[in-house]
């Protein structure tokens, strides 16, 4: 039932609006597609209407009239998130995913899964506020580290004598010959993009030009008394931190933290992986996406600080592995599955234009190494940003998420892992879950009886973003409502609920469809006893194979979006953490992005992160001995 | 009222079928384009008839139904070949061009100069054989030269052990760090095609393959026990030599000479230049008209020889400077215009697929070194492939064409220039001249009064391509029925035409249209003084700043197309080539094909080119002092 979306030929690519195209096989030049629009769709309550083709799910409407519904799953059925509630119209019969998804009420209601229904005519939608996609928090910011900079890029101003009938010397022989080049570098290679510039922008600019060189190879050329920049990536799987630096100077001079517009095609990373592995157009249109996004990304930085992309003549990006490979569109298929085997793990460095990035037609971008399948270069990035490879303690790193990586640093020796521990601190099945969006519970205190809440925009709840449902988690346990294996006590705020027991922290208004009661179910605890196992066994197996207690550890940094945002003394609480004294305890914020920019502006830092990458010891967690062993007691809380 | 033709945006081009669209403004991309298909045109005796746009030349007209009409200025109505007869219909008025260039007979007859003509309603247009542009001779032998092959790209077979969960090293680097690379060659870099070929083909092939590894870089992955394969080209103006080498034997495969189908677009490299120069979409058609050929021809060629592109892992190409830079879709304007500057003179290595070329995904392109503006890198490839740069000798190497390269190579010490001999041999501006294709008459020789002469194809004699042109000079000479200051004697095969004496080699038939007379022109001598001279003037500088006498030359080598098929004797006998024994002439055909060959296969020939791009003392003959003292002596016969 999982369909394709396609982009017609040809159409620029408008990664916020995809477009919808049907019956589309062949190649992709020369292909007739056909577009059968003949269903009216109205979405309520933000008003957007139009024609969309007859028989394709609510979800893919919606994306086709540029109406961001949240899907998780990538619209297999999966994560219950695309809830909308048809108002007028034929749909097409409820699914078994719908009726295990949603209560028996909200069927009543009218309630479906977009993914799963298809409109049989003209129809009128409503959208409730938990499942629109809109813009979330994204961290850019990190610990800025100061490092002298000394980019790859070497910028040479040059003035030539010009090309007259006594001397014939071609354009780029004249310009690597000439003595401001060749006291400074040894040119080895012209780009062929850099040969199709050279003649005008010599004759342009009256033989006077700045050449930017890197490894001997001429990658920009720049107008005298402008300093060459540099791009850095930090590529997330649900958010995108874009970094404009001044490569001289070694400043950040403007950043962008974007969602990463893959997620219309699943928040999940396996979904995606799923789609790319369908075909190579499948592929790249999920590459273009982001590079669409990044392009975008670059001009609006770029306007904000009066400077020019092809000004920019270097570029670095981290990502985690699997969104490395489909960046660089590479193949997916080994990496999706057992033993899950990256292509590529070395530090590479690419033509930017052969990705499509618009800067300096010569310059490369460069990919730090990937540790393993699992455990990407952003953990690389975060291991150096972070200095830990070469401090003379016990320190960890762990960036939180859907997969989980900690590096155990032992006095320079480097461990690392990655643990599943799933999407339910993303808010995915959870029943009152939502990302960190507008409306969402970001904190959670119990007083007695009474629920203290926050809500982001501090607008009026709809959900619990991860932060809050980790709080609630720890002070429902704190309090003794729920006791260490997860189970929840009668309390006065607890009721069952479908045959299942939850704890009412918000109650809604039964007037108003789009304030419903916000609870916390049985079933969400025990997610969340997965997840927080699963990173608590990632430390404990750390630590084991180092010979090492927990009281060992000197301190523990928290990286990444989702930890920037906790209350450690929750994570503690509920023993996904440690139980440390809090100051052992720092949140870094986005760590791998300023291990994104350390490589951008310094090739010192960028050998030190190739290093990192070879002198990692990687464990495979699910194939650890002690693996059942750790968990299952990890799993209870505190 | 010169007139671009362009493609519709993202058709594939038919190279030999040029498309003509009118009112196409804009960017390449989303731009709407219309063709008012309105007149009716058919083209006898071929009988190709159609709709064309009504407001486009009848050159035009003709490409776009498909009809080849010769054409060496381009359609600027210079060069007085794209004559055809108007039989039925209205067209616009005569130019002064046409009045210019045509006899007031042929005017009478309703001749015109088919760029000169736009058709006002439906017609019906005749083209003489002379005007149609039919397939012609193309050298691509040359003397085999064999040198132990040892290319650039070092293929290694390697059989690898599978990933396993125990095993989890990423593709690349098992590749990398297997024994079977690393006793072998050092892998500094993937390329990013080959990183997206690579994890399929290892499980594919059951992780046994051959990685071809060129510079520290894999470029190509080939089956094991297949030959990687290279391609070499010699661009030239008006025809292309492709050939198929074995890089392992060395061996030459299967080899292709064809039209360079940019002549569409002018027979001249200055009508090339000014339309490349016109804009980047311009330059864009020229180049890939050229790389839509070689494709073609590479598919043929592999076909033929049962091989795949894919196995292609290397490539060469020479070409001169003009052609190498719009190949390379290199800036122009700084070429064609004093003094004449290249962009890049140093050999470079470019991405086949930044050029289009479809070969292995990873591989380059070797561009062997220019010289100068119009001494390019087909002249280095000829000094290689003679080797003259290496013997203890006085040796000459000269390429006849519109442009003529001489070398001279003193005992290893090398001087080059390029003199301009003009289109003259290629039948330009020759009132009965004509390309090398059938019809042509090749040879004559004067028996008394009677003209012996043989065609091409054996057919009846439409006209005279170069080597007869040099025959008929020689001939009449000789006879004394022209003298050594060019002027036409009385004879009774002389005549008055026009104002104009002219020697009738071939009496025409007077009721057939088609078989016209076949004259030599007063006209047509003076051209071929101008070239001659030229070619001699080149010749005698050279001995001059080599202070050496035309007797001290030990060797006189011609290479190319045309000087493959001329007489020496009329060369000679014309005072063209100096006065020495015959013996110590030697026509050595394609000596640019079979550099590219040499280069390709060997990377110690590929350095030795390079060097000897360094090598050449270049003079530029227009600026020499002795130019005219010389040239003024030059023009004399004998």
């Amino acid at each position: 039932m999982y369909k394709i979306i396609h982009y017609p030929p040809n159409t620029a690519i408008d990664y916020a609006r995809p477009k919808l195209v049907k019956s589309w096989v062949g190649p992709l030049e020369n292909t007739e597609y056909t577009c059968n629009l003949t269903v009216h769709i109205e979405f309520e309550p933000i008003g957007r209407r139009g024609d969309c083709p007859s028989d394709s799910s609510l979800l893919e409407c919606a994306r086709y009239l540029g109406v961001d519904i949240v899907s998780i799953c990538g619209g297999v059925g999966d994560c219950g998130r695309c809830i909308v509630q048809i108002l007028k119209g034929k749909v097409s019969p409820l699914t078994d995913n719908e009726r295990q998804l949603l209560d028996k009420a909200m069927i009543a209601k009218g309630y479906r899964l977009a993914c799963r229904t298809i409109p049989l005519g003209d129809i009128l939608v409503k959208v409730p506020p938990q499942s629109l996609s809109t813009p979330q928090r994204t961290q850019v910011e990190g610990e800025e580290i100061t490092v002298k900079p000394a980019s790859s890029v070497t910028v040479c101003p040059v003035s030539l004598k010009p090309a007259t009938l006594a001397d014939l010397q071609a354009d780029a022989e004249r310009l690597r010959e000439s003595p401001d080049i060749k006291n400074k570098v040894k040119i080895s290679n012209f780009d062929i993009a850099i040969l199709r510039e050279i003649s005008p922008e010599l004759r342009l600019k009256k033989w006077q030009i700045q050449a930017a060189v890197r490894d001997g190879e001429v990658v920009a050329l720049l107008p005298l008394n402008r300093n060459p920049l540099g791009l850095a990536v930090d590529l997330g799987t649900s958010k995108i931190a874009v970094y404009l630096m001044d490569l001289t100077s070694g400043k950040t001079l403007a950043l962008r933290g974007l969602m990463n517009p893959q997620i219309s095609y699943g928040e999940d990373i396996i979904a995606r992986m799923a789609l790319a592995n369908r075909g190579t157009e499948q592929a790249k249109l999920l590459q273009e996406l982001v590079v669409a996004a990044i392009n975008e990304a670059i001009i609006e930085m770029c306007n904000e600080t009066k400077k020019s992309p092809s000004d920019i003549a270097d570029a670095v990006l981290v990502a985690n592995t699997a969104m490395h490979h489909l960046f660089l569109r590479l193949p997916i298929g080994q990496l999706a599955r057992a033993p899950y085997i990256a292509t590529v793990s070395s530090a590479i460095d690419v033509k930017a234009r052969d990705i499509g990035l618009k800067i300096a037609s010569g310059a490369y971008m460069h990919f730090l190494p990937n540790i393993a399948g699992y455990v990407g270069a952003d953990h690389v990035a975060a291991i150096l940003s972070t200095g830990i490879y070469k401090e003379d303690s016990i320190t960890m790193v762990l960036d939180i998420g859907t997969n989980t990586e900690i590096c155990l640093a032992n006095h320079r020796k480097l461990t690392s892992l990655s643990c599943a521990s799933g999407p339910a601190f993303e808010g995915a099945h959870i029943k009152s879950g939502m990302r960190a969006a507008d409306g969402a519970i970001e904190h959670v205190k119990l007083v007695s009886d009474k629920v203290e809440y926050q809500t982001i925009g501090g607008v009026a709840p709809v959900g619990l973003c991860g932060s809050a449902i980790l709080d609630t988690l720890a002070q429902l346990f704190l309090a003794g409502i729920v006791d260490a294996s997860g189970k929840i006590k009668p309390h006065p705020r607890v009721r069952e609920n479908n045959g299942t027991r939850e704890f009412v922290l918000v109650y809604g208004n039964k007037q108003d469809e789009a304030r419903p009661d916000i609870t916390f179910t049985q079933r969400d605890i025990r997610e969340l006893q997965l997840a927080k196992g699963a990173i608590r066994t990632g430390i404990e197996v750390l630590l084991e194979s180092n010979k090492l207690k927990y009281r060992d550890i000197d301190s523990i940094l928290i990286a990444g979006a989702f930890g920037s945002y906790i209350d450690v003394a929750s994570a503690v609480a509920i023993g996904m953490l440690p139980n440390l004294p809090l100051e052992r305890f720092r949140q870094v914020g986005n760590a791998a992005g300023m291990g994104a920019k350390l490589a951008l502006i310094s090739r010192h830092q960028r050998a030190i992160a190739q290093e990192i990458g070879t002198r990692v010891q990687y464990i495979d967690l699910s194939s650890a001995p002690q693996f059942s062993r750790i968990f299952n007691k990890a799993i209870n809380l505190g």
